[in-house]
């Protein structure tokens, strides 16, 4: 464990510190008054930290690469309201110097569990090919560590290693939840397309260091990624009754419900229709927690809203809060 | 019971019956080869026939009336894949002749059991002024069994009486069964939202002999009558808590989710954004049941989509009939 | 009267002056060079003001409060074409010390001769119902009041204290001036319905000494507010006729013209349908006001059009001021 | 005059007519019963009327043409609740034998009267070159008497003979009653605007017996021709100034007030703000009264909405007569 | 060849004719009169027929099946515009007895010279990979055929036997005009994206005796089933670039241009850019020949514009009919 | 030729120059430390540099002018990643001192070979009527000339001198590469809209000394402009053809190809069709251009996208720099 995390900042104002860093950006820059520094944004798990070298750094750009780690000393302040590090040692550090955990926000739940849960459902399935084509991918060699390990975006809803997994997850359970109360709805394929559903991302972004897009998933996407692996799986797998390829299929074109967000099909099966708004409903809970949070982390007041939150055209209210905060 | 009734016809071809019915239109037209006959539409709960009185109508016109029963003798055809009857006798019916429950469709399930099973869901809840509220509506003795009986809509989902209720109860349970996936919510807040969202249809829709908009119901539209009603029990209920108030009436004002759907505000805390999302998966899958039922009686094979669906711009499929079908 | 208001900076440039101001924001930052100082925005009907305490601000600290008044003394200069206040001295002021009415923009009508013109017109109602209607509200020991000095808006039109009563007493002369040419349009109702529609403003800002939209504004709405309070008057002047209840609220909930303006219905009546165009055009030329002051203030020639304006997605331009500059 | 009118049938229900039409329609049709009949459109000013010649019909369709006038004689009856005509006797007319006027629909105002008013406003101008261009409209040898007589539209509003002069002065009027309350506004200019705004209908549309748009109407437009004509007079008045001209095309340009009416330019000036707000207030109302004269004959009551109104995506309703019932 | 077809019947009025259709729809209906009548749309390459055999048909409907073909006796005639025919014979056919060439309507280029003229090009391909793919498809067992017979659509352009081949060339033949303008398109990629992009309506449409939708074509569309037509391949052809994988896969996905036409992606390539955009003009001008042919059949003058077309939202015009009308 | 161009500064960085540009703004601003600084941008053809000058610029001010020319001494260095200059001279410079061809960017293409290369295809025309129309605007005093060193845009495609010409000359040799494709299209009169559809921008657009629009480009815009260029010489030609005034007025006004991009008119002809899609091609390459140089520029790798495009609301991918950095 590192002796010193981006978010303990607070803690160790003006104070001198030792710590390891991922180094996301890098550059020179002129001084106003002549000759050059160093400007750099470090990382760890629990944020970035903008950080200013002023002298003798020669070493730290012969050595040190964006993307790469460093081992640093310098002091913390405070700049505009906001936290900074002035460097006075800067060096490359060896992957096998840190501990690559502290480096990327990671799900809060363990892999392990999650994984044990999702598959005590799929072992529960009574239809024993979509069982089949699920294990396929849970057990592929490359696929199934990917989907694990994989964040469920960029920078939006659980956008930290292993966030995919706790998405489906929770998703799946919202979906055997709901279900019962619609006698239309195959549990069995919903479960699956709950499952299945998000795998493009695991080619769709990288998250070596950070979290990027990939070309190809910038390029095809990630539903249609995840299209032509189903087909590959199918294809594998055969005999694999065509009925449900063509359900599974449809589901995974259909999730995101809308042509403008991508989804070249809109959803037309009961299964279809129920994972796309359940999706969504997660996604827009994630979007609200996050809101919820930045608020309360910028001193807002419980009686007062979000910042507007342009994706939804509106701003939020934490009504719990509220409550809460009257009695 | 009535002898005949409106979905019996082909099991009545080219026979005659005498039965009751409610009027629904009627009018005198001229016939191609001069003089004049009557054309009408008689309906019951299990829908609506054409019918046609060629001769002698001069008591039926003198005695009945539009949206009144009458008692009829006639033949049953088919003519152009519709079936109709052809009068031979028609007088008016008054309202104790007849089981006014056999021109209505009703709700499926007895409404003393939806309102018990209501009750007990409200009888729980932690929250003592959202109980006092709720009960307030139900126990009212105008408002109170208007919700009992109402439809849900003039024609798309549960248009029948007692759906109102029906279509709350079920959207009370799926609340009940994903809430706790979402520790946002407050459950208590979610269900009296739920429970009140559509009050205002008690006086939006008429329901007297058919399912018709009142005029209040189109110049005011049931959210802001919802909310009005609101305001008038608040005001009973004083001293009642504010921000509860607040928090109620902004889940009536936002559940319709867009402003093109009539909804004055987008839903900001997290209850109304899961009641809005719930509220319209509801409306979604009576709208699939609806067109799967069509299909079906429209002689649609198992491999086929239903017709296009306007309000969702695409056709849906049965997912469950054709996985069925192939076994 | 204050000895300097924002206003007159120009006039003062590095001179020392001694005021009275609002405290809108207040902030202590560290400086580049170590340690900390004050960072504030100071203001008053005419404007707001930049200031900086470099030294010594621990009294104003202790004493002063967002929101609350201020003695300052402190040299005025101009940096990056700003005006900013460099504070030697500052403490907190009592509002006894204040002319309050140097702290806020109002409007350049006297509001006594406004109000007067407004029950002028009421008078002449033929209508004896719908002049009890009006009467209540602008009698209403809290409504009253408060309509009589409320802001028509936050930051756009008519944002000045008594702009809703400006506002609408120019709404209420185009109507009368309009209405004859309309011959379907009944007059008093207009009348009615162009005092009323923004009477929710009452409830749905503050103008303490910002202005700023309360949390019942942003999760209920003007729009939703007046209904109520209209629904509340109508109980306490019952028996009032229904149909002048249904049409008067029709106007309210209908007078911004789209759904996605909040409207949660559309004008359908004559009344409505001119209120809502009459109602735009006020907010229209409101906005051409704003961009031509703006433009011209900004140093910009006669035959230059304004900034582009999002919310009318065009530039404007002054055609007068161009015809004039010509001659 | 003639002896029946359209709108007389009614009255000579079952009776035979002798009178002069515009055939609109004319079509030989099989009978179900073998040989041929002749299937017509006759109309007048108030009206068109559908109408069968069963045998002998040669000499008709050997003298008779679509656009041209007859005489006939025939019985007149209802069927399916629209009135028809059975002709015995049908032969060309010619223009001579008619009165013209009496075959299309024409102000209620007399055409010399509004020009007048028209004229007298444009007399008071107190800018000298505006009058001359205007006049210059009005006493062309060609556009003056086309703009006397022209309908504004094919179908919608103010659509009969003069509806353009009619359309314009009321227009005019509204301006001059609402220009005082908006100081940014040049009159002269605006009711030049007003005035010359739909001149290009003297070229879109084509009334010599129907309403019909004309070729270069469909592909070059109203805003498109009006706006060359205007450069076309601006030459023949040189020197005329610049500006005035440049204000002058952006309201032509701009009056439909959006772009996706065929608008090229976005109103950018006060006179071009208002004169398409008030042009756009103008149709909405002439809708609308046709909406209530079309409820009303259907038979609608007083409490009954207009049926949808495509057009404003909603359905309209009468206050007045609402109101009037009550009393 | 068959004695008569669809389009002769003007030719046949009133005369008995004998040959052979393909039975589109059979339906028994009820005469007015009593008893049943057998009501039948009949077809043939060069269009469909509506038919009528009012007694007899035991026979018919006991041996003749829809999308089967049928022998029939009858006479044609012209009932409200429409051509028709009596049968006083109808047996089934079987399909020995017909030239199935007869009852689908095919391209006017023959299929041997297109597929020729294709593979010419292929040829001249540089990259050798590119052109392996592309020849992959065509000399695919099941697909190349396929391909070479498929119409382009079920309704719209090119719906007809061969349609889709004949697309292909005509789009890849514009490419290879173009592309030279665009220096940054890569002519080969470009070429084969012309030839595959819809290669998944091989599976969308069915051709049998009717153009109909695949269930698969309804639930996963052409474009999704090219894409995993493309993976398929690509494993097959293995190792096969990478890079030429994911552009042609892009160009694929988003050849529609717009999200609301079911593409996932957008075009972000020169060569996906260039070809979605000729494959939209392919599209319109084969739209404007079906609305000119249309405009001209119907006895629309040179200086008519065709009926409104609601595809593009405006009526279109035969310019060059038009110009030669006049000399 | 000047001795230092701004895209020059790299191999200048941290040494002193001097060169002559273009002021294209200059401002006095507060040191922070007191006192004022001269804050400007100079420009020449080649791009933009920000400049300071610190001290004794009373010369300066007092002799240059925006818009004007200066000759300066100066030293070039990098702040935050952007060149700049530090003044130490500066003095106004008479335009006859520079080669004002050094201050504008120009076509690649000599302005006199374009020329050459429309008019040949001109001359070819069958049709001496547009040839005539052609040549009356190249020929034109006025505004041929202006037609030759126009820019085609203020900032988008081709926003250089004389890039109208060269937008119209590649979009004229598109035409005639695709006309031949579509037999419906009269290729003359396809060139003449070709030619003539911008010919608005030579008073749309000023290039004085920077490209901007003018006020009349603002309020009636190049598309109503062509327009009104194309009555008179109609005007002067007379007599002229009246179908092809029709038709060349509609490619004119129609392509935009969308109401919102302010075209008053769709295309309805199968000119005014290729056309529009043929100059919307132009333009979407000519944005491609432009992001994919931007990206090299700013280092991006061969595989990155560009940044996102708003106008095409995605980022573009330059395939052939990928493909052949592969290699």
């Amino acid at each position: 464990m590192k002796e010193f995390y981006v978010q303990d900042a607070p803690r160790f104002e003006n104070m001198v510190i030792t710590s390891y860093f991922c180094v996301s950006q890098m550059q020179k820059r002129d001084k106003k008054t002549g000759g050059q520094y160093l400007a750099l944004t470090l990382s760890d798990k629990t944020g970035a930290l903008e950080a200013r070298m002023w002298d003798d750094f020669a070493e730290a750009v012969a050595t040190c690469t964006e993307g790469g780690y460093a081992k640093v000393q310098g002091q913390i302040s405070n700049y505009k309201g906001k936290w900074q590090i002035t460097l006075t040692k800067m060096r490359n550090a060896a992957e096998s110097e840190v501990d690559t955990a502290d480096f990327q926000a990671v799900s809060e739940f363990p892999v392990a569990q999650m994984d044990a849960e999702l598959r005590a459902i799929v072992d529960n399935f009574k239809d024993a090919d979509l069982k089949r084509l699920v294990l396929s991918f849970l057990d592929d060699e490359e696929i199934g560590p990917a989907f694990r390990v994989a964040p469920a975006a960029k920078m939006l809803h659980h956008a930290w290693i292993s966030g995919l997994l706790e998405h489906v997850l929770t998703l799946v359970k919202v979906c055997l939840a709901t279900a019962p109360f619609y006698p239309e709805v195959n549990t069995d394929l919903l479960v699956t397309g709950a499952i299945l559903h998000d795998i493009g991302k695991v080619k769709e972004l990288s998250w070596k260091t950070n979290f990027t897009y990939t070309l190809e998933g910038q390029m095809i996407g990630h539903i249609s990624i995840a299209q032509g692996l189903l087909r590959e799986k199918v294809k594998e797998l055969a005999p694999f009754p065509e009925r449900l390829r063509i359900l599974v299929e449809h589901m995974i074109l259909s999730h995101h419900g809308k042509y403008e967000f991508g989804s070249p099909k809109l959803p037309m099966t009961p299964e279809a229709m129920l994972l796309s708004a359940l999706d969504d409903l997660e996604a827009k809970f994630a979007a609200m927690r996050r809101e919820f949070a930045a608020a309360e982390s910028s001193g807002k007041a419980a009686d007062e809203t979000t910042e507007w939150v342009r994706s939804m055209d509106r701003p939020l209210f934490n009504s719990q809060r509220w409550l809460a905060d009257e009695q």
